[in-house]
């Protein structure tokens, strides 16, 4: 049954149209993109964009797309690189719960790089889009769920994103199926990265060199470069070589029918998606117990995941505050905040803080689900306070609205633009479907 | 033991200096560069390259590094790209015994393109290029050679030559030690290939775009990109999730003693290193029946890799021929030759030849080396011939003398330059240690 999955794949991302798309994936994709452009926002003024824009300035090609809120035009694979790195770097980009993959940054941000260079219109481009984050979600499941083996510290994103952003970009190119196909086997000749720099500016290096690298292979591939027409399911290809015991049903059945896209949930917060139902509980046990109870003892209950994930004890950047479950739960008991204030140096070195932080004990428990967690705080009083949160904020059981989405872009682009070019820009940005030139249409409304 | 390995191969490419090279090191490493340019004129007039500079054209930086043997200029990780695909793409490059990588492409490609931007005098080159064969030879060795596990699809060159590339490029570039450890980190997060893209252009778009990787790593380094500063030897690092239980001294034990360019070779015939032997073989069997009789059966005993990396039955282009022992054996067998006439369309398609091809027995043997390999024929009239290779023509225990070198870069620099160009690009190339601007000189000698 694995015979043909590249061919499959290619043949969905050639075939793929917005009229088949269901309305709710639509509406979600359009969630997507303007989650994505407000993270792009949010982390446009980060040191590794001002490194990145220093280095794509000196060696980028023709100024044809933008770098979102720098004065910066380059071509459209280093554009792509710059605006996926900052809509990463807060940590406050969307995530697929159940492989915990970033599908939204690279593909969109290639995307957007793209539309600007020729004309595209919304339809076009949210079918595009749609198509990108589906498969990249489905090379994930593939990878990931059971029965498949594979090393823990593969970065799903690094691995699976280019394939997607390949048959995105592909799409927007107009690739046949050959082709189609040849993009998709030198996208997966360029999945990369494990977890280990998780929490350094490399972290988000990731997902943006996966943007280039599906731009390039859909570029290639456009003008002839050949692959093999099996490089997902060969032997010593894709899969045999990145895991064990991949089940290669789960990246096409009912293909075009289930979209995974509603498997994917936008943050309130911006650290580690796993983080996330501790916060949750935690600033529910603040509202219970006010801001001038003295706490004694906190104990985590969570998925494993989350402390393999984001089990650092002690951060010291703003980088490392994303993996820090230990920080987010401190900060949210002490001070009943988890936004981006709380990823700032003086609330990392605050001494309360890092005094709680120090203190938590955090216990794996396989029983809890990914968006689930249960913390125990005592008082010095005594006083035993518990909360069991079944399902974070934010989570498919509890998602963010389309009201919460527009408050956090407008947060986000707002530490850019003044708020009226903000507002206009979230007009634009939510009528996507709309537009009869997106990357114009968009860009115009960047204020870049 | 393991502790440090970033550091510890960081603090070595920080400190090498052409000085504390051993004479041998240095005469190898001109050789690895020769080999490398003739390489790329070799190669540099097939489609893939023609489809790259398409790409290039429309998509690269400012232009200040040579696309060699073709009109055009570009950034220096796109000109690397491109040469090293050219250096590749007709299998003719030099290959790293112990591990089968491809060590001199990526690194060389990628400081040929950055010392045209720069003064970079022939001793900084001739070191710098040593130190990156050095490091991508020894985190192959540490990858691959027991008690290491990896997966058998994963393509070595792909997986190492970043690293190699940015020390090498790093070195150039005087990154000091920290911005040295964050130039292997962010390369390392971009180790990436598998084999069954091989026989086709993307076989050949690895190491190239390893070239690219390793520079865009080694820039953003310099400019104060972060990363992890144990990238390669932490828990879910490079080592941990790419193989299993490897041996990370391997990486470090003996460095700046012994040097691994000492068992790198340079190919007499463009295909498949593992394929040598056998064609050394059935060269000496043409030679003792003479071109007019009539084989029967063909039985080649060979080490199990040759099978596993060259077994391709029935090639149909050219970069399959590549992979094909048995197109090798039938053609060295019917014509004496094995050049690269014997990788062309009418060769491949020869009836007499494809008729041979589908007839040969291989069989693995554990107990031959990977040099080695036995050839026995029957003839029509019922004599026996075998011929037994032990070593090579062109491994370490039979090399290519420098005589044979020259005589290689003429032939490949031949097909594009002038016969009086390719003498006076040799000199220039035999002279690389006495060059004070190595890129401009070289590069004047190009013809470009």
């Amino acid at each position: 049954l694995s015979n043909g999955l590249t061919r499959t794949l290619a043949n969905f991302a050639v075939q793929s149209r917005f009229e088949a798309l269901p309305g709710p994936v639509r509406a979600h994709t359009v969630n997507a993109f303007l989650n994505w452009l407000g993270c792009v926002y949010g982390g446009c003024s980060e040191d590794a964009i001002s490194i990145g824009c220093k280095v794509v300035a000196e060696e980028g090609g023709p100024p044809r797309a933008s770098v979102i809120g720098r004065k910066l035009r380059t071509d459209a694979a280093n554009a792509a690189f710059l605006n996926c790195i900052s809509s990463s770097i807060q940590a406050f980009d969307d995530a697929h719960l159940p492989t915990v993959t970033h599908p939204s940054g690279p593909a969109a941000a290639a995307l957007f790089a793209i539309s600007e260079t020729r004309p595209i219109d919304g339809e076009e481009f949210i079918n595009a889009l749609a198509l990108g984050i589906e498969l990249q979600c489905r090379l994930s499941n593939a990878l990931v769920l059971p029965p498949s083996k594979i090393k823990l510290g593969f970065y799903m994103t690094g691995l699976t994103a280019p394939m997607g952003v390949a048959a995105a970009v592909g799409r927007l190119l107009k690739l046949d199926e050959q082709r189609m196909i040849w993009a998709l086997g030198i996208a997966s000749s360029q999945s990369a990265g494990f977890r280990a720099v998780h929490g350094t500016m490399s972290a988000h290096f990731r997902p943006g060199y996966a943007a280039r690298a599906g731009i390039f292979a859909a570029m290639l591939a456009a003008n002839g470069f050949d692959c093999a027409t099996n490089a997902l399911e060969a032997p010593n290809g894709f899969f045999d070589t990145y895991a064990t015991d991949a089940d290669l049903r789960r990246a096409t059945a009912r293909l075009g029918e289930d979209f995974e896209i509603l498997a994917n949930a936008y943050k309130p917060y911006p650290c580690g998606i796993v983080i996330h139902p501790t916060i949750d509980a935690c600033l529910d046990i603040r509202q219970q117990l006010g801001p001038t109870t003295r706490i004694s003892t906190v104990t985590l209950r969570v998925n494993p995941a989350a402390l393999t994930l984001t089990g650092k004890r002690s951060p010291q950047t703003t980088l490392e505050s994303h993996v820090s479950i230990y920080h987010w739960a401190a900060v949210a008991l002490l001070t009943g905040k988890a936004g981006l204030g709380e990823t700032r140096m003086d609330c990392i070195c605050d001494q309360r803080i890092s005094a709680l932080r120090s203190t938590i004990n955090a216990v794996p428990e396989a029983g809890l689900g990914s968006g689930e967690a249960i913390v125990e705080v005592t008082c010095e009083a005594g006083e035993k306070v518990t909360s069991h949160i079944e399902h974070a904020r934010g989570s498919i059981d509890h998602p963010m609205t389309d009201e919460d989405l527009d408050r956090k872009f407008m947060i986000q682009v707002g530490t850019v633009l003044p708020v009226e070019k903000a507002a206009q820009l979230l007009r634009v940005a939510r009528n996507l479907a709309t537009l009869s030139h997106a990357g114009e249409q968009v860009a115009a409304a960047l204020g870049n």
